[in-house]
């Protein structure tokens, strides 16, 4: 594994930033981050050929996430967002000890945001069947005072990956998990977090079915204020910047499955097209 | 790689045949195949931590099948079934190719079964995304002299998998892939034509939503009797077979998630518990 410091004598380079999904939802997080920090070099990895990691156990998930994180450490990543809330849930503290650079997941920024929000402290948080199983999120939010309902939505990322955005099906589908989620104690709830990377593509059916006092949260912003935040010292600065104006972010894209098919549904988390696509293969 | 020979001197043992799919629903046709050949042995893989296949690439999920053939005859398969149709479409030649003994997919049983039931010579075929962009099902019911349309309905597996098998919803989303399946050239269709092995647990709806005069045809039972008529010579007989009574089967399971998740999803496509399950790490 080559790790590749940021600025070696005479060769000169880009603060790097890794960020790893188990597919496309993490886009809306590189999307976050982007607006924030826009003037590094930003490398995304999905692992497009072993997902969906929602349904996946915690060792599988683990060792998926792990492979990831060493594969963008050794391209040169100084810094790694887990912007997968599956990986972050199960297996932050794993990737962490097999990482050299600092790792920030979804799950705390996602828990701090919602805490803010909610002035009922009682949070409902929507998730994958294994972030839900985790309880990292009601962990993480019991700890900011909060009263917490988790409730498992396993059809949102299909119909999402389907295309079916603002379909009447998805909103039925919307309407079923959360009237289960917003009963008995959630009644009192005023936020909805979205703990999943894909969710944010249907905030506005999500806006539709939910109560109109219920403050609709997602985990890419505060991620992104969370890596502004904390980046390390070196990463401050930008030895290649233009100083006439701010240089455009650099983008380099990798997936395990079909590039074709990452470019097509890419796009439409990320909001713009996508280039620069390498497909890797990560032998176990 | 260990290959058993059926019947090693002074070391009997059951003939046994390998099963294989990226999770679950393989065992609707391991249980087609324990009604028609119920004396011998089964391994039964399932790929569940890299499922799903259907909506991944050629190459990927090429890659896996032949993983999964190699591990199977290592445990001892004398014949394998490919009980997934992806894998199927996508890969049973290279499978054949990396395989010292026979294999039959399901996609060849199946067009002959839809063949067989179209007066029309007209066939619907409904899958994965990969299954119908492979247009193995085209290949296969053409050279047969039908005339057929594919329709992919990638949220019909979630569905499954979410136990939504009689909901409303799911009756809603089969009407819209079904109506588009069955416009223009498809009106003269008479046969619907199974193309995933999750399907045939959404049959009830499936009838409730096509026309009456269309058949509904899957491929499990018409790749059990393909089995059944081609298996060799040396595994008619069981010499390990009881002579007063017919012998129960012999399961072996192996899954590469969770053994917990396969045996509570397992028994919902076998129609009976399962037990006896082995968790695999297969390296790449």
């Amino acid at each position: 594994m080559v790790h590749t410091n940021i600025v070696q004598p005479g060769k000169l380079r880009y603060p790097t930033i890794g960020v790893f999904d188990s597919g496309f939802g993490g886009l809306t997080v590189l999307k976050a981050l982007l607006e924030q920090i826009p003037d590094i070099e930003y490398l995304y990895f999905g692992d497009t050929a072993r997902l969906p990691y929602g349904s996946k156990s915690v060792e599988t998930v683990a060792r998926y996430a792990v492979e990831a994180a060493r594969f963008l450490e050794s391209r040169g990543a100084q810094m790694l967002v887990i912007a997968c809330n599956t990986a972050t849930a199960l297996a932050l503290d794993q990737i962490k000890s097999a990482s050299k650079c600092p790792v920030i997941g979804v799950v705390e920024p996602g828990a701090d945001a919602a805490a803010s929000a909610s002035h009922m402290k009682n949070v409902v948080v929507i998730g994958t069947e294994a972030t839900v199983a985790s309880h990292a999120y009601r962990k993480a939010l019991e700890s900011r005072g909060m009263k917490v309902t988790e409730k498992a939505c396993p059809l949102l990322v299909p119909l999402v990956e389907e295309g079916w955005i603002e379909h009447s099906v998805t909103e039925q589908v919307a309407r079923i998990y959360l009237d289960q989620a917003f009963q008995e104690s959630a009644r009192q709830s005023d936020v909805l977090l979205l703990g999943c990377t894909h969710y944010p593509l249907l905030k506005p059916v999500l806006r539709q079915v939910a109560a109109p006092h219920v403050a609709i949260i997602d985990s890419a912003e505060s991620t992104a204020r969370a890596v502004a935040a904390s980046r390390p010292q070196e990463m401050l600065t930008n030895p290649l910047a233009d100083p006439e104006r701010r240089s455009a972010p650099r983008l380099k894209f990798f997936a395990t499955d079909s590039i074709e098919k990452f470019r097509r549904l890419g796009a439409r988390f990320l909001g713009h097209p996508i280039e620069n696509i390498e497909h890797v293969d990560l032998k176990e």
